[in-house]
């Protein structure tokens, strides 16, 4: 007898990070699936370990962090795991990173800057990384950063229907905060049934480009509930300038809507004096209880999260939770 | 003497597919260097031949070819003459394309599709080219999709000039034909002296989502002189439907700038009976008679460039002509 | 419980660009598997767009098209489709290329030209195919271009055997069209029982060595039944010059068979008037009736394609259907 | 149907070159799975040939080959069986090299040197090596040469627990002969109960820096019952010299204990002389009779490997066989 | 004309991150060269972003960065400046990290663990760094996790000379404060002139592995000069132990020296009430002045590392400088 | 000032591996450069030791093999010395491999078999070559296995060069030893002036496909000067055997010349035995005294390969020394 045979199995291992663990724990949850045991501390110059405590041979890994504060910390240590994973014959590797970091520098502004989240793409590919899992990236081309599957997931139509269940559509004109935004205005324009939209142009001085020198507000917001969207509020002065503005040009009311909720610095403060009536955010991001205030709303992203694993370890197709990929 | 020493050379070869030549004549014209001859034919069954006819070894290769139809054709012999140059010992291989073809497939748009653009780049890649130089991307995340030095120029600015040097700017409105480009608008909007901007909001009814239901001008444009712009320029129906509802919505004039001027099928008929004063492109792609007519107007490419090569070949730096790498 | 167990599955699909339907179609047939249906249409600017329209996760990909005019347009839609495989989870990718396109490209002539050849094994494994298919390569050398493994069938058994089984083997002689397709002829002799062989020199001019002087026939043909044999056969020049030739150096017949019937350009008219009895190719490329004429066989290669097809997915053996590897 | 489906399989295949088909033979016993037959050869000009008389598709390789003199021809010959399961369709290929080759040259001396044992994790890697299995490694940073899975099985626990069955711990002393393999004995000293330890300084005169001017010991060891450890052993003339010294210095009784058995030129002479009690191998290389003397022990390593082979085929883990990898 | 001919330049150029700019003014000093001015800043997020304010192009870049805490950020900031040179055409990137980071984990010690390591060695290829360049290395095998040159510069002999400026040798034993240390003690033992060497043996309960159950001083120490020498001192708390205990079995006086001044958290009060005459580092990392304490020398490495700067860039060879490479 | 300017230097050195130093001393005479001192032993187990004696850094480096008996280890250390070089950052590595090893097995013969030829060069890319330098390959498609520049040399011209000087072309007839060789003969046949060729039909029983049942001459050869031509000659079974056939079949005279003297076991009985009147080599291989007869000629390679290291460090182009690159 030259071979042996076995019955192939199959198993799915859920691994968190350190960033964000009650999302890992709520995905943990709606899949029945534990996560996987690990030892992961700093060390006193604040390098990273991590040893998983349950043998990973030949599973289908799920990895999952969230890129916030301190951002480079935690890329580093979902790195560290991806590798201890690939070291230890784990079959198939997939980052689940709900907001994918460095998003925004997904292109050189200006000459001598790196495209971070083209390089992003190419540690965790390096790392060992097979697939990658994300939600409502700041621009979709970053797909194409990766040299291998991403299943981009939509967060829109969770806070598109948040909106339609608690707000009259009739009234509604979705705005962009600014130009670059107007796309994602018209999709969610569709989603609530057909409304009109409108944008903030913000003017320079040719003699000063890098300075704003006035906001025009581009269509009729007048007497119409604003529904301000972006995929993602960081220290909140461009959202909170734009309900301002809104408010000063006649809007009836504002509730904005974003998938990410980095909320840094005076986040807080601004978005809840901004004068809108609601904020609503989904929780890719950790947001604990003391950057929260009345009047925000944190929708869960774990049933989609998990919903997608279990179709990628089944190799299902629910193409509905995904942009692009199922 | 256990070592042989000598004087590095450097010297710069200029290298066109057969898609355009006019283009590449112009730029060894302002370059003052040659084209390196060379055989390039199609064997019956349309496999290509190239062959340089003097030596490459050594030289910085510069490899212009434009994406015009049929383009596959056109990006297959690129790659030949870049496999060629490399296996020939050229020391370094820019590849030119003032059009990056498929461009517009920069992401997945649902489930189950390529993205062709990240391909283009892998397959230049793979071939040998060390760095590429491109005019206009559509979009400017394209960048990231090649591991390596993308000299990315602008034609916008040419364009700009044209309709600054044409038109008073002091009634001008720049009008995006979609949501998708207002950005674009806003920065030729700072480029023309902070003038007003507006797009066209295409609405789509749920339950039918590719089709478009309504186009609505968001921004005011009664008795102003429109400028439409937009990278590039198809089969003409986006932009001849917007041009039309413009002077339907009361412009007084309505001038478009586009860099590409792709031209398919029924695009010349589109554009000359749109009732535009005037459309105006560059020659990023051959423009032959037979598409041109009266109120069109091809600005050369050539002149920026040979500026590119140029500095390119000598390490120095032109910030001005590059968006994103000097 | 930290991991969730399941039962992995295997899922065999079959997909078919544009060049060549038929084939595909056939080999369906014999798997009993459907072509999974996908859109495939060309843009006005000739770019490809591909989309599957099921989910094609965790599948055993099988991607078929023949590399026929406007070859390098189906190239091209062939990557494509590999990339929106990878992209979309497929868990193995083979590309069948009946046919290997650029094959005749597979070294470098003279100087400064491309290996094509090589640069389309690249190109696939770039774009993600694990493993590549193909029938009766123009020289075996090819398999090592690709870096992962070729199944590379054998159709001059299917020719071979045509033969026999229409023709007295007792007065066979193998010809050769000119000496680098000797050692075929060898195989030939082989597979008909031992008869004698022969080839066409062509001598050259030292003075102008691109030039044929002379064709001299080497080997004893006279009253003998000539079998011509080759791996393709495209404008049929040098095919039907050595049936002349054959005829007039006293042949008692002339029957050619090839695996690749490319067949342009005036390939008909030569073959129909060469003075052949028989010409016989195989369906690895399509013969559309207008290259047909009385005289011509057309063997399918499908249930070939179909069987070693049905072995790779079932990891089993079939060392005769392969040359090199089972 | 558009899709056929299959139960996958999974299979066990072992390999063997020509080096140590002993040691191969007793896995195959072990795990009762024969070694795979395969033709290897060697033409005339001594370049290998290797077949394998079975199909590998799809199979689960384990490639064992023993790293002995002519140990490049060795290495080759597992280069190309590698290469040939690659391209023959092995699911995954597992490279057993139960003694690294090249491992003391794990990083640069002096300048201008190769690091060998990084070359040759990434030639394997290069032939199509996905998995690395190995013994004992000189350093255990030589892990970290390869991108991917290395099991690094630990023999010292069957060496060290042989020592304790057969000599009383009590009055042991672990001797490094060296100051390079001292951790080593510390953790010899640890699994046999807490040992002490000592080792042997070599001075070296500055002004001639290769050359050693004398041995001194550090530690206590009269009247002890000095057990020397290395990991190899080549031609003994370090260990053979630290032994007398040893004993020089009042050493009770010598035992040595090392995993490799390197054994080249005067090795036998110079450890049946030496004055040791008694000395210790394993098998991880071939040691024929005429390498062997009275008062040398060998122990198997076997058992130990074909656990481990069975462990990586079942995804299983047995932390206990590893160090570092379960 | 087909080839336009010029003469090639070569330019060094310095970048420094924000992790340790004292270090780069004094290399910048020493090299007669400034440091590239750039912008270099965190966003509220933590995410950095670098730019350069010169142009790059064709520069031989040598990227400084200390890896000092906090680490995970300044290892992020360098990768960030390799891409945005890469990016912008430097023709060669060097990387210099004058403490490796992440050194301690070059192997795993137990299984499923990162080789973090080989990891960092990884990334930073994979971002664009050409070489490296690096000083007293945890262990020299990490060299060969980087797939390309690496300059490894000796600033032992820093250290060494210094003391033998100010201590007599005579009386001088060097003791390693591990058994991991004992071949560095060696190596110090030659450079002091042949001096002795000791160490110090942890012992560990087999029932207790992690546990350090006693300290043994293996080695003469009583009466001596004891120069306790290590790569790095992180906590400080193995080195303060080792001190008393040499204190305590009779050292006369004990001095330590290490290449890496980590000092995170206790190393401060640990190491100035040690006991110790003296603590000697040099400025790999930066030693503010809140780290120092009376008795701690800090030597500067600056000179050492703008000489390797100038060698290499001059393709140059000063072998004294190098371990390994020149 | 932030950059450091310096004027590039250039220098060829050159590099001999242990196998065939005289061929290396010749081609340092005929290039007046002197052959870079080297330390290379191996240590007792077989292992190899490189160590370069003079700085590499930024060197053109030209390393010279042959691939004789013992073959693989003389691979190794050409690998080992790519990697050295690598290492200690030369600018540009040419592995010169006058016979290209493992070129005969350029294809799999049958079913799970290695490529060894592209598994060649792919060991050399890894290595860290940038470039091959051979001369007459077996089968020119070889080129394409390596994904860089080949310099491919023809020594035919040389051999033929030879024959023409010393034998009236009138009468020959140029014979392959076998059906795979006559592409060749027919070159040779050009190159004396358009003489006839002819050819050996090795015929199988179809019921033992391994076994040669006879040979047949295919083509004129009674009365003529046979001139037999061959890439390599390894035990000179085949060209033995031919040549008695030629004599038994009425030849006038047969001289022999091949490239490639392999020569091994009973070559020289055979060819001093065979009754050609001469039989002519190169010294691509080393020909000791004792494989030597009267009869033999060995002509001298180094000028060839002397003349192309100097067009490769001058990025020249002297198109005649090469097939398919200048």
């Amino acid at each position: 007898m030259t071979t042996k045979s076995g019955t192939p199995k199959k198993s799915l291992m859920l691994f968190s990070g350190r960033a964000h663990p009650e999302l890992a724990e709520e995905v943990s949850k709606h899949l029945n699936v534990g996560i996987t045991p690990q030892s992961a501390y700093d060390f006193a110059n604040g390098e990273i370990f991590v040893r998983f405590e349950e043998s990973v041979r030949g599973c289908d890994a799920f990895v999952m962090q969230s890129a916030c504060a301190p951002i480079n910390q935690w890329i580093m240590e979902q790195l560290l795991m991806v590798d201890a994973l690939k070291r230890a014959s784990a079959k198939r590797i997939t980052v689940i990173m709900p907001f994918y970091p460095y998003a925004r520098q997904d292109k050189k502004h200006k000459g001598r800057e790196p495209i971070s989240a083209r390089l992003i793409a190419d540690l965790f590919k390096t790392a060992g990384a097979d697939r990658i899992m994300t939600v409502d990236l700041h621009t979709a081309q970053i797909q194409g950063f990766f040299d291998g599957p991403v299943d981009h997931l939509f967060a829109q139509s969770l806070l598109a229907k948040y909106i339609k269940d608690n707000y009259p559509a009739s009234n509604i004109t979705v705005v962009s905060p600014d130009a670059g935004r107007t796309k994602l205005a018209e999709k969610w324009a569709d989603d609530l049934g057909g409304v009109p939209i409108a944008f903030i142009h913000k003017t320079r001085d040719p003699l000063r480009p890098n300075e704003v020198v006035a906001n025009r507000v581009v269509g009729e917001v007048e007497g119409r509930l604003c529904v301000v969207i972006d995929d993602m509020v960081d220290t909140g002065g461009t959202i909170a300038k734009a309900i301002h503005q809104l408010l000063d040009e006649g809007a009836a009311d504002v509730v904005m809507a974003a998938t990410h909720g980095v909320l840094s610095g005076p986040a807080k403060d601004r978005l809840s004096a901004c004068g809108a009536k609601e904020v609503v955010f989904t929780n890719t991001l950790p947001i604990p209880d003391e950057k929260r205030f009345p009047g925000m709303t944190v929708l869960s992203i774990a049933p989609l999260l998990a919903r997608a694993i279990q179709q990628v370890f089944e190799d299902g197709s629910v193409t509905s939770l995904f942009d692009g990929d199922a």
